[in-house]
This record gives structure tokens, sequence and C-alpha cells, in this order.
């Protein structure tokens, strides 16, 4: 009886296929072309750092189907995120815009933070939308709690996952400020559908979700975005990935994340989409460095997680696109979360707002393996504050914070500036500033042109 | 007149190969299986730490070649050398023995030392003869640069190369004890053919030699050891190499050593006979830190050459035999280049020398893909004296070294030694002794047992 069920199912769902109307099925059964309208996905970790990967040389965290991904497709060497912590690296990710220009900055949003991604932002999501893609979410927001802030006030069709950071709980956090938080919540679409959710079965649940909308969808173009809830600390792995990690639990934590990104791209596969599907791998910031080994690393970079330090910002960063992106190629041009907003919407056909500042870059001639320099600045910012300028191979620190994230962080100013040839000294250990006057004078120039065209915007509730 | 000329030297090049008698005729003409005396080639760069090339993580060094080999073969992800510097660490493995052992260990030689390995030493080129291999060495030797020391008077019917390191010179060094130094020698065999090389063309005759080499026996068994000069400075790269590299000198060198590799490679494969041939990359110590720029990068491992940190002693290490070394792997199982001592042995059907300890394992279960432990335990000497030791995950320091190999080197003693859980800790970062007692004293137990069995051999001018 049960197998004559699962048949009638199987058998009304291709009824349902194939009672759509003659236009849509001309449109579906054409065949389309990588070019045409081409599926993205971002997949999105939380505080994973530059070495964390076996591909970008970590020895003891074994993500074979991460560095497989690498394999078929482009690693960065140099990609960064627009901010040192969750929230506004998430609001630049998903609108290509700098936090001072959105207005999403002033450091990470808590449970009983009123404030959100403003609604006249436009994300990846919504702009996509336009062009007829579907959208799902899946995974930790960090952009606003409240209804209208949440996924699917946003452009997104779908939404499960956790609103704000796992440690944002009555039990899990070691800073007094968060003692009168809600359990974790659960959310599908705005509904609280758990409180106080088991965290061990994030990962997985993300994953299914993901998988689902994947094979719901392979016949639409359609945007995925699935932002991780882990290696952000409190650590949890499913019983499958606990303890089989010689990194101990954070390296079973990343290794779940690793099987997650292998389950996607095989769904993908199996589906034979993967040459209509760009596939994106990288993180928000760098690891949380005072979690010791709760948390991640940054390799050969200086810093984490919280400072303007390579290590805070610059993260792994892989794309995957068979037939488009050559395999194995290793990219260290400079590029950035932001690009990837400009680079969706060209790839769906999308105009670009023209009403706003876009920072975003598309990286379209990087991924089809054109030698343009598609970018070759950076600005650091720390909540509204810019703290260090990135030109070509120079990197001028004007400010710098203490290598941690806590309340009683120190901040210097620097006056001249620190001074780094960050492609030949990659962990920003020799100041060259007094043998480069010349070079800090650019800098300036770089840094008053960025400022000039700058219209700082406070975040607000709306 | 000079094509016929070209003509007839290949004539007669194939009227000589099929002069040979019948039965090395038959020989010859049998194919070889894989696990038929493979040839096995060892190229070691020196001073190359680990976290400088691509694929172990490194943003602005470009190393395709030897990321490709990673990816066609395996990557070790904790692969150690023998000593912290040149002279012992090839001693060690070269004859698959503790420095301590062979008399090798009293720091390095210069043009000054009268001492080299000791002639009742058994080096894998001397083994593999008695196999009916033949032998070649190409590039820095540093085992002893008088006659009897040299690369053809321990099993190699030819060498070419200088014969210790490139700065031990009256022009290029910092350290006041090498001014009276003669020119740069480089050595064919055992007479110095140049004085005062040009440091530009010597990776590129190393390959030149090698590559000639490899086609020279492409028909019988041989063993090939390529000793690079570089990246120790000196550097010096050739006019294609040089200014070519984002990360400066140091990243020239390291690429044009990455094309070498790659130039290696790809004559085997031309020659259809790649899988009788197992490669294999590694470098003698780590990162010569003091030299800034010009040194390289550990990754995320602390310290670099001269101290007993990881980033001392554990190196890049990739193997290469396509068809019988799966594609890649990540093998994150202990390893060292003792073991390759006794692999090569193993491989050749060469009876392990039995009148003495040989150090290392076979790692042949690893190559081939089984999940054996070929060793859990490593022995971190500086000199003649004992500064770590490592087992399972637990390493202990009895004794550190200041991170740098300088004459003013500060030495610590410990008791109770520092303890790190180094595949939860890769950095050595929080010492963990004070609640871990009973691991010091399983660690304690190994070195009594390790220092039991010990014959400690002084080196003598024989």
């Amino acid at each position: 009886m049960k197998h004559f069920t699962s048949y009638l199912t199987l058998g009304m769902a291709t009824l349902f296929a194939s009672c759509s109307s003659g236009d849509d099925e001309q449109k579906q059964n054409k065949p389309r072309t990588p070019e045409d309208k081409p599926n993205v996905v971002i997949l999105f970790a939380d505080d994973l750092g530059y070495g964390d990967l076996g591909t970008y040389g970590h020895p003891t965290i074994e993500t074979p189907h991460l560095d497989n991904m690498a394999q078929e497709g482009m690693k960065f060497t140099q990609f960064y995120v627009a901010a040192t912590v969750s929230t506004p690296s998430r609001g630049a990710l998903l609108t290509g815009r700098l936090p001072v220009r959105s207005g999403v900055h002033s450091g990470v949003y808590f449970p009983d933070t009123e404030k959100g991604i403003p609604q006249k932002e436009v994300t990846i999501a919504e702009a996509l939308k336009e062009e007829g893609y579907s959208a799902a979410c899946y995974g930790k927001w960090h952009l606003g709690h409240k209804n209208k802030y949440l996924p699917t006030n946003n452009g997104f069709d779908d939404y499960f996952g956790i609103p704000y950071s796992n440690d944002m709980t009555p039990v899990h956090n070691d800073w007094g400020r968060a003692q009168n938080f809600p359990k974790l919540p659960l959310v599908d679409d705005t509904t609280v559908v758990e409180q106080g959710v088991d965290q061990r079965t994030l990962t997985r649940r993300y994953t299914e979700h993901a998988v689902d909308f994947i094979q719901n969808h392979k016949k639409e173009p359609f945007f995925l975005y699935v932002p991780y809830t882990f290696p952000h600390v409190p650590l949890f792995a499913s019983d499958k990935f606990r303890d089989t990690s010689k990194r101990g639990l954070y390296g079973d934590v990343v290794q779940e994340i690793d099987w997650s990104a292998g389950k996607i791209m095989q769904t993908i596969k199996n589906l034979g989409i993967e040459e209509n599907t760009l596939v994106f791998f990288t993180s928000d910031n760098g690891p949380w460095l005072v979690k010791k080994t709760d948390g991640g690393s940054a390799g050969l970079l200086r810093g984490g997680k919280g400072t303007c330090w390579e290590g805070g910002m610059r993260e792994p960063a892989i794309a995957w696109w068979p037939g488009t992106i050559e395999k194995g190629v290793t990219e260290t041009s400079l590029a950035t979360s932001m690009d990837l907003f400009t680079t969706a919407l060209n790839l769906a056909g999308a105009e670009l707002p023209q009403d706003r500042t876009i920072d975003g870059k598309n990286l379209e001639p990087l991924l089809k393996g054109k030698k343009e320099k598609v970018r070759d600045k950076m600005f650091y910012y720390r909540g509204s504050e810019l703290y260090a300028v990135r030109k070509g191979p120079w990197k001028a620190h004007y400010i710098t914070v203490k290598n941690r994230y806590t309340p009683d962080q120190k901040v210097t100013r620097h006056d001249p500036p620190l001074l780094f040839n960050i492609e030949k000294d990659p962990s920003e250990k020799y100041n060259v500033a007094e043998d480069n006057q010349d070079v800090l004078k650019m800098l300036d120039s770089v840094v008053a042109e960025h400022k000039s065209n700058l219209d700082v915007k406070q975040s607000v509730i709306e």
C-alpha cells in the first residue's frame, strides 16, 4: 500500500508538470544555454578563516568537496568582504554597496535591535525576481528580525533559518549583554516555528531545504542563498560529524559545511543543470580568534574578525560553473563580495539600480578567463569609519584595532599610516611607509576621492 | 648540412640502441608494470615554507604545476624533515636515519668544513644501484664537498651542481664568518667547472640535466635527485622568471622551481613512463624568516628554519605516481623525509641495511590508499639535542629557540615542557600542559624509550 501511494504521488507530480500551458511548456522544453539567465547559488559560511579549508592550506580540516569545487572551478586568493563582522558584511553582499552607503554598518544586530536592512535597498533577490528568478534563503539572516526586514520581505520566496547569530541566546554567550535574550528562534518565512532550536540540526536542515528548492526549480532560473550558521560559536555538529575531525569540534563543523556544499553541487549535477549554475562559496568575515581553538585560522594572514588586517576581511572564495569557468584556476586578482551583486544582476540580464552608487563590479571577465582587471581598490571599513585602503599591492592602515573583537578593544590612529605591500608581504609584517612617501600620497588621494563621493547614511528604524 | 647531421646523430643513436644484446633487448621490450622497480624522483627545494605553494594556501606565489601535481596525486599535510637546517636534513633524507645516528647533525657544512657524510652510511642511490638503477643528482649537495663525499662517490652515476649553500661565498653573505670563502663553485661529477657560477642559470641548468637524464634512462629504472639551490638566499631567478611574481623575487624563484617540476613531470609523461615513476616534491627545512620578504612563509604554522616549531620542520610534500596514487588525495597522516629512503628501497626490491637502525618507514600503504598508520611519532632534533617530541596529536617542547637562526639565538629550557595538541591547534598557540599531566608522562616515556635505543654518533673526518 505504501509503495502504491508513493507511485501515485510521483504520478500526480508528473501529471501536474505536463498540465502546464503550451507557452510554458515550450519555454521549459527549450534547452537553456549557459548564458541564459543562469542560476546563482551563494554558500556563505560564518566566521570561516582564510586558512580553514584544505585548498587554502589547513592541515587537519578535511574539505574534499570544497577542494574539489576549486579543482573544478576557480579559487580566489584576494577576495574581500566589505565589513569585519556579520551584519554589515551580509548587507554589502546582498546590495552590492558599502555598508556606509546603505546604513547597515553600525555593528551587528541583536535580538533587541529594532533596525533592519532599509526597505529602499535592492537585494540580489529583489533584482533577480524582476527577471523571473525564484529565490530562497536558508540560514542565518542577520539583517533585521522584525517581520518587514526578513528575507521573504526582501525578495526571497522562501526562508528557513535563524534570524541572527547563534550566540545571541540566554545560554550560549559570554558577554553580559545577552542575558535577557529569548531562546534561539527558528523561522519559517516570517513565523517562529521553534524556540530554542537544536543547533546540531541546522546545517543538515538548511541543506535539505536547499536540495528541495533546487529540485523544485530545476526548470526555471533561481537564486539560492545559504548563509550557514557556523563555524560561528557556539559550535554544533550533527551526530554524523561530531568527533570526526582531527581539528576537534571546529573541524567537525567545517566538515559538515563541506558535506553540505558537496550535497548541493551533487544535486545540481544530478539534475544536469550544472552548466546553467554559478555556485559561489565564501564567508562573512575572518576567524574569531579570541575563541581560541573554537575559532578558525586566517592562515598566513594577520588578524581576524573585527579587524581590518587582511585576516579580518579576506576570505576563502571559490566559484564553480562547469563549462563556463575553466577548471583548476587560481585567480589572484582583487574581488569582493559586493561584486557578486553586480555579477548576478548582469548574468540575469537585470539593470543595475541607477539612483544610487553600486560598489560591486562585474566579475564575468574573470570567471570567463579574460585577463581584465575588474578592480584595483579596496576600502576597509570598521563600522562607519575607514580604517585602511588598498590600491594595487599597496595597503595603508590609518587606524588599527588590537587583534580581537571584545568590548575593551584598543584602537590606534597612525600618522603617518602603516604601509604594506600585501602581495609581497601578505602577512603585513614589514611597514615600508618610510621609504614610500609617494605611495602614501597616492593612497591619500584615493581616499580623498572616495570620500568626496560618499554620502554616509545613518541607519534608522523605518 | 645541419639537418643531415642531426638526422645522422639520431640514426646512430637508434643504431646503438638496437645493437644491445639479445638479453637486454628482451628485457627492454618487456613492458614494465608499475610495480616493477619504479623510477624514483625526489625534487627537493631549499628553505621553502609550508605556506609557499598555491595548494598550501599562498595567495600570490603562483605554482600551477605543483598544484596540478597535487590534483593528480597526493598532498601530505603533516610531512616532516628530520632537521631544522640543510646538511642534517639532506643526510637524513638520503640515509633514512636520524642525524644523531649518522653523525651528520652538527649544523651545516661550510666551504672550510673538512667533514662529510660518513662512508659507511648507505644512501638511496647506493642501495638502488644494487638493484640495477641508474642514479643522478643535480643541484645543491651539502653533504661534504671533498672529493670522497661528493655524490658520485655516494652511489650517484652523475652529478652537476653546487656543493654547499649559495650564500657561502665572499660576496653574498652577511655573517662575518664567510669572508674568506672562494667564489661559489659549480661541480660536474668531482670537477669544479665554474668558479663564481652565475646563479641565475642554476634552476634552468639543473632542469636541463634532469630532463636529459630521464630521456637517456627511459628504458631502465632510475633514481633522480634534484636538490634545488633555491629559494635559499641570495635569490636568483633567470631572466624569464625575473619580475613575474606578485610576491617579488622570492615568488619569481619559487615559480621557476614550479616550472622545473612541471618540465620534469611533462618529460616523464611524454616518454609514457609516468605509471612507472614516483615523483616526490618537498623541501629541506622551513622558511628563513629573518630574511624578511626574501624568506618564505610557514603559513599558519609557528616558527621557521632553525627552530623545532612546526614551521621549522613541517614541509609541503606532494607525491605523484599516475595509476598508483589516487588523484587529488589529501593525506593528513604523519610521514617524514626519512620514510622516502625506506619507501624507495622497498619499491626497488632492495633489502634495508640490517646492521643499523633505520628510522624511515615504508609509505607504500599510504601511497596506495590503504588506511594504515605507518608512523605516529616524530622526534624534533636541533643538532644532536632533542628539542621536542610528538606522538599522535600531542607535541611536547623540552627546549625552544627564539624564532630565528642567527648567532645570538636564545635557547629556553622548559620544565614542565610546553604541550600542544597540534592537530587541533596547528599554530602551537595554546599550551595545555597543565591540564594534561598524563599526556606529558606518556611523552616522557616515548622519549625515554627512544633514548634507550640511541647510539649517538659524533661526526668525524674519515
